[in-house]
């Protein structure tokens, strides 16, 4: 099951290039993630901050096509492509709100990496365990890559 | 009294004008307090954050004119130009590495107005009495505008 | 007139305080003003960039009160308070989505400073000669502070 | 052969967990690449940008281990691990200044792809062909993985 997100492109996003500065493209991705979690009914915030637990991100790896520019609006489409006890993984694709995510290229492709460790310690907590219907709704909705 | 701080441009601080983005001038700011408590020998994170202090941001003003551009290096003078029981004023002037300090117009000047507060309340604290050796450093190194 | 415009808090946009770092209220006034002047139809990219003008900010100034955090909507009121012909000011009152914008004390309060140039030359030129409707505009919603 | 650069965390660079945001190591990698081109006497923007052309990233790979906070200073080993044609990658580790890098483990590792493109027609170019020297000197200083 695959999530979408549309972001407008800030100003102080772009660079002396005119387009995006890579980096920024990880916080499309933070946004894609809120919103997925938001959407599933478990927001990141109150469901797991406040709760005393963090989920840092462990890997990050985008690859950069056609650049976004100033004016475009970026859809993200996201899945939970990995579900295990320790390890969450998120994929990511980048279009423009233009494209036609089902026959277009997207503009970039990323996937990111996370687990959840508990916010005092920084130890890392099964999910299962401590988010026992959190690990459950991303099994429902996991989508491995072929 | 004041302290000099040189910062190059960052590539990611440019936008698609081919400029610094003008919110990245607020880091070379705390860039330039952060030396200067260094130079006085108050380094703000073991000498107040770890005490359990914070010191945010009350007020900020910019005026820019000459944009900086990548491959620049920003040469910050920085003065204490209010020294308050509760209030600490920053004033900055922007220039590049190219400039005489003495004879030459700034590409921007700005000032920034802090408080002292408990980490835990966010409550406001008298700097004189909490921290009475940096409230005297800053007496000694005070130089109001004119 | 004025005009509102919703952001929800990044998690990039904490710091170690647990608030919003005080820089990235300029993000959300640049937000605040690309809306406002979609909100008129004169969107930024296409009725300024692209004819070859650019609206860099000559001024900001902003007073912080309560902080924002993760899981805050930003909710900015923003008006032009000048508006001249070479010099439009913006004002810029920031909510949260629980607050009451005609009763309620704003998080914190902004103007920033305009002038517009070419992109080549980066001259300053007169509003109302090159983007006469524009400037009618802002005389229309103008709402000069009292 | 390894170059190393030294980048003290700025404030703004953390986020409410107490660490440095993962998105800003993007940040710290860049300049490592200024630094290390700098050191082989081919600066970035005179070199690359002022002759017309620009080198993107076209992908990034971070691995993220212990985190970074206010007060570390960030230092990175960088080397060319690969000098094709027409791609570039660098391979990072991150250590803070307190570690010894011939016995300590990273706090992070990375790597980053890149290209040289025309700036007018972001076509890619061969750099060989167009920056023969630049593409020895990567040559004399590659250092692959094992």
């Amino acid at each position: 099951m695959r999530f979408t997100t549309s972001i407008p492109v800030r100003y102080a996003e772009t660079d002396k290039m005119g387009i995006v500065y890579h980096a920024n493209y990880l916080l499309y991705c933070e946004d894609a993630r809120t919103n997925l979690l938001e959407q599933l009914g478990f927001p990141y915030c109150e469901y797991m901050e406040d709760k005393g637990y963090l989920s840092p991100v462990v890997n990050i790896n985008v690859t950069y096509g056609t650049p976004f520019r100033y004016g475009d609006t970026v859809v993200m489409r996201t899945r939970i492509i990995t579900n295990r006890l320790t390890k969450t993984v998120y994929a990511y694709e980048f279009f423009d709100s233009t494209q036609d995510m089902d026959v277009d290229k997207p503009h970039a492709t990323a996937t990111s990496t996370h687990c959840v460790i508990e916010a005092d310690s920084f130890k890392p907590i099964n999910i299962k365990k401590v988010f026992p219907e959190l690990y459950e709704k991303y099994n429902e909705i996991l989508e491995p890559e072929e």
